[in-house]
């Protein structure tokens, strides 16, 4: 009665390390863990988001002033920003293209929904969710094959593809030339891409940061995006899903599975999530991901020159993809960093088969722990 | 490469009820529309709980206290209020039995993963969703006979069993020896039950709540619930399921399954959520339901008054169920009401072919919507 692909699955790669953690902080002689691990922001909601939010709660307690469903879709004015940040990057979509989420992952897992694909094509290593939900609906998995911390190109015909950019783990960033590449690849193969746009907002120079920056993906692309790694709305669960009219009928089912399945995303969420689109919201966004950016910067020297170990990411990433020692697996490097250091990173290997032999370092954190690694690492004695 | 079920889906009830108000509302020579359709709250959320909102919104502006990624169970602290609350109806969970959701309507849907059945028993008439997302998984839908606006246990082998309680639309309230029965069909069929108690707050005096008042529930109980309709959460999207450990490896599945495809309900909704639980909280959602209640008894008076209709529901239920005159089917009634006194209901056959000849009244409205009632219906000449 019980679906056993549920009861047979192992924990996932964050739950395993948040044991591992615990574990090691119950010893109390050890040193407090510094948390490289989760990418989980640290940094607050900006004030401007805090107060239309709060103001939002407030209107909910007034008679005159009280709403309670709303769209399925989402809040006209939510969507309304949405369009006007893409604008600036010279994508223009009509709102009924764009639909609130409570944040990605959700989503990436819904959208299978309403797609018949069977064959699943995902970057290793990846963002575990990609595979685990494909594996759980039992449909075939095929691992792209990793060239240099970015993915080769499917060399089978594959359904559907989810692709993350910029990447993680492994902290990369495509540029418009490789796009279009995948980008024509879902055109002739009658395939739909799933493009991941999480850490977009990470990416500098003229990178680009929508896969609709590329022509022809209108036609074949579907973008999911979160505010939760941009304007630290990880715990205020808001993102957003374009599902293009150019890609026949996709739009029209994920709009019936919305409505069917749904009632929408909450209220006080899409007032935070239009005014972190906005100007203000923007600016203070900006100032974060530059903290983060220097948070990398300052871990890549520090892991390179006391732990002696080359990494790349980290420039258009928050994720800094560290190699390990040619004696240490992904699990010997994360136990080895937690036991000596008390330093928590993520094994590449959780992420995929081809994430072996790397650890994934976030820049998620404040400043000051960025201080005390580097203060712990000073004298490091390395073993390799 | 796109699901057909979805393109091929017509739209909603509430969607189309949604397009006739529009078409009305178009002729401004028309009454201002009186709607009794959506059942939609109308009432503010709880002082205390906006109150706990805005703090928690400032909260996450503040670096000392910010929260991200939380539990993809839910809040310690709203788990622990549930458990409390489930208390009072000497029911006693564990907090690792409850988890939160954005709502009943997901849940009801995504539990759906976890299961393997494939003959699915629904009420007839009952909310659509229960049918529809079966329907679009491919699942064999068993309606189950209306009895007296109640349903007759199944006279086949089904895998599970979708049951509300005070069901929706009828607005009635099966009592504890009926409920046993349906436990016990349960049991004895290996079938598990989807309870949906979303309107379980406006059940008076003795009658069961939750499931779990009924012995051997935990065995074959799923209990989904919503604070959408008791403390105006239809906007801010929170509410709660319990997986029993007693229903063998459903809770490892479903917390599996949070876990893989999920990251939490947002936090801020989670903390309104625990304060509309706490007695300031449930206090408030008591004047609320009163005054729905109150709403429910004008409503069956004027209608049986004025409109010479029979009803029965609006005691244990926001929701009278009100019986067409022989002339007329539900849309017939609906337009009527619609067309001549701006009257907004729910045809009862869009929620099962056995609503056929109902229409389904809200009393979720202000007092005022009723009074204008009462007044347009004051002289009400029926052709029946």
């Amino acid at each position: 009665m019980i679906n056993t692909r549920y009861t047979t699955a192992t924990n996932s790669i964050f739950s395993q390390i948040t044991q591992y953690c615990a574990q090691y902080s119950s010893n109390t002689n050890n040193a407090p863990v510094l948390s490289l691990g989760v990418g989980d922001t640290v940094l607050p909601i900006a004030p401007c988001v805090a107060t239309a939010m709060a103001d939002a709660c407030m209107q909910l307690s007034d008679i005159h002033r009280f709403v309670g469903y709303g769209s399925e879709y989402g809040l006209p004015q939510y969507l309304g920003a949405i369009q006007h940040y893409y604008n600036s990057m010279q994508v223009y979509l009509d709102t009924s293209e764009i639909f609130a989420s409570d944040g990605a992952i959700s989503q990436l897992c819904d959208i299978m929904d309403i797609l018949t694909g069977s064959v699943i094509a995902v970057p290793n290593p990846s963002y575990p969710v990609y595979r685990d939900t494909n594996w759980l609906a039992g449909k075939t998995i095929v691992a792209l094959q990793d060239d240099n911390a970015l993915s080769a190109l499917p060399t089978q015909h594959v359904d559907i593809i989810y692709l993350c950019n910029p990447t993680n783990p492994t902290g990369m960033c495509y540029n418009s030339t490789q796009l279009q590449q995948w980008v024509n690849y879902c055109i002739e193969h009658h395939c739909i891409m799933i493009y991941d746009s999480a850490y977009s907002n990470f990416v500098r120079h003229n990178l680009p940061r929508s896969i609709y920056q590329i022509p022809g993906a209108q036609q074949c692309c579907i973008e999911i995006c979160s505010l939760s790694k941009s304007a630290s709305f990880t715990g205020i669960r808001c993102g957003y899903t374009v599902v293009p009219h150019a890609l026949t009928n996709a739009n029209k089912a994920w709009r019936q599975r919305l409505s069917y399945k749904t009632n929408g995303v909450g209220y006080i969420a899409q007032i935070g999530a239009s005014m972190a689109l906005s100007e203000c919201g923007l600016a203070y966004s900006r100032t974060c991901i530059d903290y983060y950016h220097n948070n990398a910067t300052r871990l890549q020297k520090v892991i390179t020159a006391n732990l002696r170990l080359q990494s790349s990411g980290g420039i258009h990433s928050p994720y800094l993809w560290v190699h390990c020692p040619q004696t240490m697996d992904s699990w010997q490097l994360f136990h080895y960093l937690l036991d000596n250091y008390g330093i928590v990173t993520l094994p590449g290997v959780g992420m995929g088969t081809a994430g072996q032999g790397h650890i994934r370092v976030s820049s998620f954190c404040l400043q000051d722990t960025v201080t005390k690694i580097e203060e712990r690492l000073s004298n490091a004695e390395t073993i390799w």
